[in-house]
């Protein structure tokens, strides 16, 4: 293992002996000189052997291991791994990095069936059959490093201010936000469990737990039936709550500095590469993101010649990008916050300001797809126990989440936020689809 | 928001003015003075009021005002949730951190039920009813903290070596390592869904992929009856999975890295203080951990009195306990890395040496309990079939994870590991319930 080289490393290394291992993305085998591109982790390298077709009259030992190694490569197979043992050379003719490496030897680690059932203009369904050999192009690969730095960027934002990490369970007795799109099975004792469609309650609890601020990414399930770009029956959830906040705005602005943070920790590692590979600008977002009423909203887009057809006084898709337009042409920016909800449109446990009667939290909307839904949550048990009848729920069926509340709680808010949504808007993606490591809906269940 | 101080900030605040929130941990109601100890997420600090028990002769707003708070003060229930303004006093002579809070205003933002269900000694399961209660204790939150930080250096570990983080799906249409302790649940079109028992196949999947190497940390579930101290029904599993190793001493080697790393992050944050609550040193262990074959294990243990009464040539519990005193003895050390399984008791994907035709497979113990099982896999299609075959599986079910193998593979291995065993062993706690969020268990479905 230790003698592997990275074909990243290739370029500051000296001419001389190297041993590469990664899989094969193209074999041109001439007459006269065979060319491999081999593909890592890292990279591509161009593989070079001068071929030996025949044995010829002064046939010897060498001859026929050449004659052999020539045959090996000629049947090669798209997606082969191999470590390739040989020569590295580097020639500023050679397009790709500069270097090539003669080969001395080729070690197969396993051969590729050579019907590759998918090209990269395959449909997205057949790719997504066969993702682990779609995820193998440099592009898919890119958006997976991405994730990495954006998450990474994330969880260092908030250990540095002292938040927890809490793993909230995912499977429940209750439904932990509707009991529309719910999961369930069965369980010990005949009991019906369900999957979590969010860490909600679980992560106000550790607020009356006194954790004070803490995160959690994780996936949550829904069974919606949607076919959307946007939705998935289950996906990652980036999820924090913190404690004795003034109102939403306190949630706000920890969630703007937070994507400025995770934002720049992209464009200073992949910027480049993004740019290169799906010819979008990684923008690093100036705060404070701009602010406006769910009522000015609509008003905004009604004067761009929109009118919103839903009846419940949200904003639909259509109005979201309209709001998104103006955002952009007005403020230059990509996020805008939607405030002051009607609490007819929102979750019972949103807080209602006492003058306007509107909730406590907002809507984010990135490039015009809302990616967050952000609150401060009503902390105190009579007024919640109310807010949920007027939506029709019953109090008891809450009970256990209802109880966290009647042993003292602090103020706290918190915010979700879709992982695919975000990247799929950060790289101009078309569907979640294409940034999900196995995508879930309604028809895909595998591989 | 901005002007709440976090009691670990009082002893190197100015006397003056201050704001603190948190809740009520006790209330000393004495005739002529009160004192409250207030706790939040940062430690706990005494509150002062000289009492005011009667409005008498020269009764005025003051002095109404004061009354009202001694009132409030005496009726204040554990729990309660509070934000006090009022004068810090730095004076050594006051043990908890040598400051105090003189009352000023006290404002509740919610009052506990006086009645508060459980005690510090209650029985784990009356606690485990009411976790968000218990896990206000100093050490329940002290655990929580350790978490955060070990993950965070597992994380780090790994990204500084250019680790992707994945997130497999937990939602499969086939059960991920064995037809048994597996929770099924109804899909969309008349599929049954089973919930992922590790991300055994999908890590792998990165791997013929061409991530390199790759890392998640999520929820696991297992449909498991078990009612022991190690058990739990859904649980968070560490995971990683690396390419073009020779071996499972590859992965091993790479394991025992990251948690000396890991172990070190948590002794240097939170080694006095878990020493104080605990009892227990966090003992960074030295590398290269001991490593001993199975068959010699068995022979260790034998020679100390022990013989395993299982037939199947595994150690049973009070034999790892048996190895790990001997280790201990012999060593020094916590950990040791039991290697050479035969195939017998093993997955059918762990691969075997060729000479021995014993797995290229590990445990990792750590104080005599296993939290690990390493191996390389088998990327050969063929054998891997054979294998499958040869342990009463159905490669027809397995399809879907043969065809990883079909269009090229590297050698590869990896691990899976136990957040909530590490983390008791590490803390000396006698069950994985007592270091987890919310634990879930055949009897255990809530909150």
């Amino acid at each position: 293992m230790n003698e592997r080289v990275l074909v990243k490393q290739l370029q500051s290394a000296p001419d001389g002996p190297v041993s590469v291992s990664g899989w094969v993305e193209t074999v041109r085998d001439q007459k006269k000189v065979q060319f491999v591109i081999l593909r890592d982790e890292t990279g591509a390298v161009q593989l070079v052997n001068p071929a030996t077709r025949e044995l010829g009259d002064d046939a010897d030992a060498a001859r026929e291991a050449a004659l052999a190694l020539t045959e090996t490569i000629s049947a090669l197979a798209t997606g082969t791994f191999l470590t390739v043992t040989g020569e590295l050379k580097h020639d500023e003719r050679v397009k790709l990095g500069g270097v090539e490496i003669k080969v001395g030897a080729l070690e197969i680690a396993a051969a590729a069936n050579p019907e590759t059932p998918i090209a990269a203009d395959s449909s997205a369904d057949k790719r997504m059959d066969w993702r682990f050999i779609d995820l193998r192009q440099r592009r898919n690969n890119l958006i997976f490093r991405v994730q990495t730095t954006f998450e990474h960027a994330l969880r260092t934002y908030w250990i540095e201010r002292d938040y927890i990490e809490v793993h909230t369970p995912k499977l429940m007795a209750s439904p932990s936000e509707s009991n529309a799109e719910l999961f369930a099975l069965e369980y010990f004792n005949d009991q019906t469990a369900y999957l979590a469609q969010s860490p909600q309650f679980f992560k106000q609890m550790a607020q009356v737990a006194g954790f004070g601020k803490i995160f959690e990414i994780a996936p949550a399930f829904r069974a919606d039936p949607s076919f959307t770009s946007r939705h998935a029956t289950e996906f990652t959830s980036i999820d924090a709550e913190i404690s004795w906040i003034d109102s939403h705005e306190d949630v706000a602005r920890m969630q703007e500095e937070l994507l400025q943070f995770a934002f720049q920790a992209v464009a200073d590692k992949h910027g480049a590469e993004v740019k290169e590979l799906f010819d979008v600008e990684v923008q690093v977002p100036s705060i404070p993101f701009p602010r406006i009423p769910l009522a000015e909203a609509l008003e905004i887009v009604k004067s761009r010649g929109y009118e919103v057809p839903r009846t419940d006084g949200d904003l639909d898709p259509e109005g979201e990008r309209q709001i998104a337009a103006y955002v952009q042409e007005t403020y230059g920016h990509q996020f805008v916050f939607i405030t002051d909800y009607h609490p007819a449109i929102r979750a019972f446990y949103h807080m209602r300001d006492e003058e306007t009667g509107l909730t406590k939290s907002y809507d984010l909307l990135f490039n015009g797809v809302e990616i967050t839904t952000g609150a401060q949550r009503e902390h105190r048990v009579d007024v919640l126990v109310e807010q949920a009848k007027e939506k029709g729920l019953d109090p008891e069926h809450l009970d256990f989440y209802l109880d966290f509340f009647r042993f003292g709680a602090p103020p706290h808010g918190g915010f979700g936020m879709g992982l695919a949504r975000v990247l799929m808007l950060m790289l101009g993606e078309s569907s979640i689809r294409e940034v999900t490591y196995l995508f879930r809906g309604p028809t895909r269940l595998a591989p």
